[in-house]
């Protein structure tokens, strides 16, 4: 406390009726918050409740501010006041403080040892040292303090194929990244990675290696090289050194882990896709990281959920879901993603992973799930889901919510116009993207709405009026001018799945045309983008595909036009007004850098952006 | 996939009667997962759905493992295999595979774009990068990516009579950690935090640090000189150089914040206690360091628990209440402790903090709060709550415990027997060491059980017989010999608490002398453990105390034995065979290191450590 350190016996008797005079200097000595009490002295009372007397020529005269308060010693608006010296009083002669109330012994004084005392345990072992323990053990004279190292985790890329991120890319090639995902997760994890250049298929090469890997750290991690492939030699590698533990575990992405020992180290060797190399690492390799430093792995954050869609899964194998998960009204969705262990962009879009277990067959749409978390729960509830067609803009969109609004996101699941309304219909989303083309009235997404959701009030907004086409080579080589051209027999299309508007689009042309979808090569092969549609005609998978001017200019293809068309937004009245919609709406509606690089991306006409089209 | 890549027309009509042949090198080219799908092909067959077949002078000759699998290419097993070189067939003339089934077209063959094609989003703007995001940018080409830069905070320690840890202390110094433990949380919070040189409490030198801080970094901190003591300069520093906002908020801890702006930079004036700097610098750093970051600050995870003992609050004030919690069978237990803003130890012993509002002037026992958690809530169910009695060992065994089962905690409250056996009784506590002498039978313990615990199924395991005395100075300076010299009038006593074992004894031997316990000076001061009262011994508070000789041990005082005591812990049966109590028993009984440790403290004999003494 501010205040004076005075005798409390001094200080018996004094009231509001009967104030004591301390003399200030021998009765009272001021002190300030974690001043040491002066000797003899056993009270502090609190600057705020004495009164300064000053004698000027032996004439008491009160200092007091408008409550009462003593405002002598008050600093913070009289910087340049003279303070006066600490501790003596000299100077101070002829001068009191004015009491009117008793103390009782200690009062407001700290005993030494209050907060720890020798011998007492500050921090057991195995604590993980947080900022406050530090001031702890400073505040206790520990300036030291044995800590447990962190774990060296070395990781050997392997592979032929395989090359540094930054290289130039020959046919097969492969941009070497797990080891770089693999390292950052031990950094994560509190270990120190190291990082062993890339190891060819050569199975004497990758023995040095381990060997060589052995000597600078604690464990060794071989990617890849796990599974049963012509070029696999790393269990082989490793039971000619040491000792493979296991070979292949029945878990789905990540069976061809291995593990191992060589000598009084273990080695680990991780699947290559990314997907496998993750789990598996998280499985294996992090107990044992977290173990080394004495502590436990935490347990994820559990979401409940309803999963959106069934999942079907191997009997025998626990699997691994990815799912995205949405907060929709009161209803907490999972979405599974895509389950190919090589895609990356799975875990990247992830908000979770459902385990499917072993003795399961799969589980069926609408079941509750838990979740184990990747990302924070309160995220989930600031995030807007964006399911049904897909369109360049909503990538746009959902960059510059987030760029605005750090604390919201866009999540958005490319299944089809149609399929979006559903979601909608189901309260999986709080948006659908649409462009359905009714063929009766040529009137979009009203007509379908008013079928498909007849219970729901909803809000149609426009983005955008976008251009369709087909996309063929630059150059278009095999000189393709219409959809006519799809019947030829030289020409492969790739399609997109059903529900999709650009795939009414397509059907209601080939029907002007009385083509039978069956003669059409490649009608039967689906891609879920424009993009990916863009990226089969880029590499060869087909010879053309009706996708969007955008998606066209991304990859520089050439481009047929086909239509215009209307691209809304649907939005259920319910999620309308909510802070979270209202913030997209305004990003729509005002943000000129959002409209700027919808622009930019070609094919886009954004007169009606933002637009209030429909209402019910 | 590993196995082959094939022509899917070359499959047409496969299978188990009628299975196909193609030919190496020609129909069929080996093919490795990841690799390139050779130029015309257009599918891949798995390794284990064919049969190879080898054409030796003409005859075909099938190769198969048990399981009816091709084993040619399984090298996992045999290294020094010499392998087919890839691409071509060359030296495989004369061999095919045999299949039997169709394909279809692009089965097992992966599409370029399936993970992410280019002009797609990867990461929006304002995202936290993490291990995976890492690798999704290296697979799509992207090796540098803008980041934000950390904030740098500079924090200034003030105080003349403040030090550098480890410095040669003289009377009335104070280490400085405050920054130490501001730093870490910059750090902790993504910042990057810069220490500036202490500054002493002269107003021209602290207006020159402030601003060779402004030029150092986003933010600056000072510390402390925010309170209204006669050398308190940061407000009036502040205000000017630049402009003060705020001085002093309804909050406690932390009444005296400020809040001032110099320039383009805030200025933070931090309390100089350590708990309201902790907590100051919590509610108004981080969140300019997280927005400075674009991220939003996590809120905390929330614990629903019941206060074991109530809470006065001032109206007014928004209060930050450090709590212990504990889960003890079904009940969530928050205990409030000290509630001193200079006691660092209440943050580091903290699980949680649990606010009072402002308009509140307290929280009943029994309340049910949400408390803020400190801890992982998983951490809170690997805890061992021990309420009751103080002794040293107990810290011993929080140490053993954790040092041998990382994942166990023992959090130990110091209330003195009596209280740790109604913390029993109400289901607060686990464990309550005791050490209750009934005056009538010479018993320990069993006689207050029986009484106070009947309605509970108990075991009761010794700790150790301990030695209790009068703790006096260094060479005895008041020659005190026994509880007769407590009536002195020289002599200053220094009390435990009401219902602390201890308490009972020194009443116990004032009752047989005779002495009025009005008649002992110091007799209504009291301290909550033995290490309190030895501290109070050292420091002159007091003249002698009543505690044990380990006490005495630890601070280097003499000791006047009074008695020996047992020491034991009450256990319920509810929780005596679960799997936390049994490996704190396994401590008690078997750890050598652990009796060796408490036999070095001094006065204490474990020939029963760890026995059943009773059970009901």
């Amino acid at each position: 406390m501010d205040g004076y350190a005075v005798r409390f016996s001094d200080t018996f008797g004094a009231s509001e009726t009967n104030p004591k005079q301390l003399r200030l200097g021998e009765q009272a000595i001021p002190v300030n918050t974690g001043d040491p009490i002066p000797e003899g002295f056993n009270a502090v009372i609190m600057i705020e409740d004495v009164n300064i007397i000053r004698t000027q020529n032996g004439v008491p005269k009160k200092s007091q501010d408008s409550l009462g308060y003593n405002t002598e010693h008050r600093t913070k608006d009289t910087p340049s006041l003279t303070l006066p010296p600490q501790g003596g009083g000299q100077g101070w002669g002829g001068e009191y403080i004015e009491i009117i109330k008793p103390l009782t012994p200690w009062q407001h004084v700290r005993t030494i040892g209050e907060d720890i005392v020798s011998t007492e345990l500050i921090l057991p072992e195995n604590h993980r040292i947080r900022p406050v323990d530090i001031g702890a053990m400073l505040a206790s004279g520990i300036l030291d303090v044995m800590v447990r190292r962190r774990p060296k985790v070395v990781i050997i890329p392997t592979g032929t194929e395989v090359v540094e991120p930054g290289s130039d890319l020959k046919k097969g090639n492969i941009i070497e990244y797990n080891s770089r995902i693999l390292a950052g997760l031990v950094n994560q994890w509190g270990g120190e990675s190291i990082r062993f250049r890339i190891v060819p298929d050569d199975y004497d090469e990758l023995k040095k290696a381990i060997l060589e890997a052995y000597e600078l750290g604690d464990m060794v991690v071989v990617n890849a090289g796990a599974s049963a492939g012509s070029k696999d030699f790393s269990s082989a590698a490793i039971s000619d050194l040491g000792e493979v533990i296991l070979h292949g575990i029945n878990i789905r992405p990540g069976k061809p882990l291995i593990l191992g020992w060589l000598k009084d180290k273990p080695v680990l060797g991780i699947p290559g896709y990314p997907v496998s190399a993750y789990i598996t690492f998280n499985l294996f390799a992090r107990p044992i990281i977290y173990k080394w430093q004495g502590i436990n792995v935490e347990r994820p954050d559990i979401l409940r959920a309803r999963l959106s869609r069934q999942v079907a899964s191997a009997l025998g194998q626990e699997e691994f879901i990815r799912v995205k998960v949405g907060k929709v009204g009161e209803n907490i969705i999972a979405t599974p993603i895509s389950r190919g262990a090589g895609v990356l962009m799975s875990l990247v879009r992830a908000d979770g992973i459902v385990r499917v277990p072993a003795m399961s067959e799969g589980l069926g749409a609408g079941t509750e799930v838990d979740v184990e978390m990747l990302r924070a729960k309160e995220d989930i509830e600031n995030t807007i889901v964006c399911i049904g067609s897909h369109d360049n803009c909503i990538d746009l969109l959902s960059n510059s919510l987030k760029k605005r609004y750090p604390g919201l996101s866009l999540s958005s699941a490319h299944v089809g116009s149609m399929a979006g309304l559903i979601a909608i219909k189901r309260g999986e989303a709080h948006i659908a993207g649409t462009h359905l083309l009714d063929e009766e009235t040529g009137q979009y997404n009203i007509t379908f709405i008013k079928r498909l959701l007849p219970e729901k009030r909803i809000v149609l907004v426009n983005l955008v009026y976008r251009e369709q086409g087909l996309l063929v080579p630059k150059g278009n080589p095999k000189n393709i001018k219409s959809f006519g051209d799809l019947a030829r027999d030289d020409v492969t299309f790739i399609n997109r799945q059903s529900g999709a508007g650009t795939r009414l689009l397509t059907d209601k042309h080939l029907k002007e045309l009385g083509i039978d979808p069956r003669n059409v090569k490649g009608y039967d092969r689906e891609e879920y983008t424009h993009m990916a549609v863009a990226s089969a005609v880029l590499n060869g998978v087909a010879d053309t595909g009706l996708a969007i001017l955008a998606a066209s200019k991304a990859l520089g293809l050439d481009f047929i036009p086909v239509a215009k068309e209307r691209y809304d937004i649907v939005i259920p009245k319910e999620f309308y007004g909510s802070e979270m919609l209202q913030c997209l709406l305004q990003i729509i509606r005002e943000d000129a850098e959002f409209r700027e690089l919808v622009l930019s991306l070609g094919g886009y006409d954004i007169t009606d952006m933002g637009k209030v089209i429909y209402e019910d």
